[in-house]
């Protein structure tokens, strides 16, 4: 998606250890008008697939999901993130292991917004490991829904993410896959579409 | 607003200890077509308002946020809780008492995304005892934004936070204030605006 790419070419700042900030639009400061962009465009790339509902994980995710729900007129469910003990066969629940912040969470979501009459769109910022989009492929696949497809904003093709994904048979759309970054000049490279 | 209290009264569930659950379409499940008349209530509330940003807090008023952002086309920003401690000087912290988890966390907003030319919009799910609506309106206030006001879908009018907002000045709108409760059988009373 052109218009993503050349936003993170202007706006995202590469820091050492291939990290990519795209703070100023995307997942701390939101710019809502490029996420019905980015909305339109997943409408296009799922075209033709029936999807009643999605599914995102909290917090950054929650905002694009919203406005990619209004293009796609569903409903959005974010798993929540969470360390406490519900009530055993309220929630579905699984565990997500998060470099970031180099610990394991348990997500969860209600029974009652998830089952087998869902066909379900997942949608998140951003692809790296894959642990995020495995947990939330987990919690569709025991919930009995049908699992459509992914969406993803930005993937780090540079990390096996996107390969587990796709390795597990899940339709993945990424928008904008980063090839390599250098912090040193500043340059990102991304893969051909 | 007459649509939402009908659909709390619908899809809302009392519990003991005057809870309110409107997780199937509010915050977990989130019906978006309701956000986007939401956004246009607040944008009809708020006519003649410069409004050039809203601020939420994660994670339930991320979506909210960001739907009612498009209506008024504006960026959104929103506060990170956080344990960790970041660098001084890069981002405006407070700290927030939530009774619900029985805790106190830091929020935080970048410097970047917050500032003199702001005028901003808070804009949050639930309001009770205040204390969410607090935290984001001192963060405005050491920025240097300019705090037009305060947008709420749902405000406990029987706890304190509603009076504290207003009692500072702040310009609330609250678009379903409930005046009272009863699990027993089931009602609600909500307030005439």
């Amino acid at each position: 998606m052109k218009l993503l790419e050349d936003r993170i070419r202007k706006d995202g700042k590469i820091k050492e250890g291939n990290v990519l900030k795209v703070d100023s639009f995307l997942n701390h400061q939101m710019d809502v008008k490029l996420f019905h962009e980015i909305g339109l465009e997943f409408k296009r790339r799922f075209e033709g697939k029936e999807i009643n509902k999605i599914l995102t994980i909290e917090a950054s995710g929650i905002g694009i999901a919203c406005v990619v729900a209004e293009v796609f007129d569903v409903p959005v469910v974010f798993a929540k993130k969470t360390q406490t003990k519900n009530i055993a066969g309220e929630v579905y629940r699984t565990q997500v292991e998060s470099f970031t912040h180099g610990r394991v969470y348990d997500i969860i979501v209600s029974k009652e917004f998830l089952g087998k009459d869902d066909k379900v769109l997942l949608i998140d910022d951003f692809l790296a490991n894959g642990k995020a989009l495995e947990g939330l492929s987990t919690l569709v696949q025991d919930s009995g829904a049908e699992l459509v497809g992914a969406g993803v904003v930005i993937e780090k093709g540079f990390q096996v993410g996107g390969q587990i994904i796709r390795d597990r048979g899940i339709h993945l759309e990424s928008l904008a896959i980063v090839e390599s970054m250098d912090d040193k000049n500043g340059t990102i490279v991304f893969r051909e579409q």
